[in-house]
């Protein structure tokens, strides 16, 4: 799986690239089915929202699933994030299936990932990429991503830690410099049908409403970082940033249907 | 101003109906320039958000304020209300702007409007009106409105009484019957560039999000009522249920114009 020259070049102005269809309805048929047993599980690694319970992250996944150990090696996802940064001694670093279900899923506001990485794992560049699975259709109704565009290139813009709104503490971005950063970029809707894939990078700024409508919006986040650019600092639970600093090595294309034939 | 067959149709169908540029931007710029002040005025008609004291919407508006209290009489609102409705004499039931204001504006959660007309007011049928024009540009990013297509064809659905999760309680509409009518009729986002008119009816169900984009997204509202079909009972504040029943007179087509070369 390689990138266009097109593709790298929109990644780079934009921060993210859309990839549709990257996964076939089979694969991701079986990559839902083992959702409900894993939320199921009485974990600190399943993180519930604030109000109603429901899961609101579901951490540490390759760890926990079989399915999920292959996703993390896809090529389909790693080749491309090998392709981006020139490196291929990547590690997985952060393993999660975001739920926002259906009416309950609550907003994650206004942030870029790398502040978190930075400030709670002494990471030291924003080199990072967050690859996403689609496994749910992701429509303007159920809670999409959305992007500034081109906010990757001011650099990292200044945090505070929001340990209030949500259950999950986050360091967030001021409403002046999303003012500021939207007027000159504006705002792009992540969506598209389950299977669809997605990559954006550790400084662009993201925010994603709450789940009103009737319809579950669960994204599979795989967050990969060059080795060379390792946390510094291990205060944080394992399931938020894995230690293990082995290279990933790459699946066959048919690595997932290997699971589903055990 | 009159209705095509297809609009009275599409409006029979869905039980809502856009129309596109039906104010000027001089007529919305004279719109919004009354806002500052009225938002600015300590009344009780000025309902707050439940954090931070932003005005959430801002009732009574023909009352407060001599532009509005023409716009509650534009031919461009009640000529085609009178069509759909088949009945000259209406009145002037409610007049707001909802504000939902850019970052901290909250959720309209899932209702229909005559839930609360039938409880609280004693209003014996679903036939008023709801008369939007946008004051600013509503997109997928600032909190559209979402309606359930065709939702009011089921009638009346079984409402509870939500006085937690905003600062304004609301007659609301459970989980399963949400999914239930989705299912059957879809969502529809509404949105369109400031100017855009829209009528939907008093038993469609629909809701919106919060607005956590940097955008303001203030949208005029007027409800209007046939006399035939008034109040029963008055315990609400005024500025939610007027009880002056005088039928409306329709002003002529530039009468905003009017009250700008005052």
């Amino acid at each position: 799986m390689r990138l266009s020259d097109a593709q790298v070049g929109r990644f780079r102005d934009d921060g993210y690239l859309v990839l549709p269809e990257l996964f076939s309805a089979p694969e991701i048929g079986l990559l839902r089915g083992a959702l409900p047993g894993l939320f199921a599980e009485d974990t600190p690694a399943n993180v519930r929202e604030k109000a109603g319970g429901a899961v609101r992250t579901a951490m540490g996944l390759h760890l926990r699933d079989s399915i999920y150990g292959r996703l993390v090696r896809h090529p389909r996802l790693i080749e491309p994030a090998i392709q981006l940064l020139g490196d291929d001694r990547l590690y997985v670093q952060q393993v999660k299936v975001n739920v926002k279900a259906a009416f309950v899923g609550e907003a994650w506001q206004w942030h870029y990932d790398f502040a978190t990485h930075h400030h709670e794992d002494g990471v030291p560049a924003p080199l990072a990429l967050n690859l996403h699975v689609f496994l749910d259709d992701v429509t303007q109704f159920n809670g999409p991503l959305h992007f500034i565009t081109g906010s990757h290139k001011a650099g990292p813009q200044p945090t505070f830690l929001d340990t209030e709104t949500t259950s999950y503490d986050l360091w967030c971005v001021d409403r002046d410099v999303v003012a500021r950063l939207t007027e000159a970029g504006g705002l792009f809707a992540a969506t598209g049908p389950a299977g669809t894939g997605l990559i954006f990078c550790d400084s662009l700024v993201h925010s994603s409403p709450p789940n009103l409508s009737p319809w579950d919006r669960r994204i599979f986040s795989l967050i990969v970082n060059p080795i060379a650019n390792a946390y510094t600092d291990n205060a944080r639970q394992e399931w938020k940033h894995h230690r293990d600093l082995t290279p990933i090595e790459v699946l066959t294309d048919d690595c997932l249907k290997g699971v589903a034939d055990r």
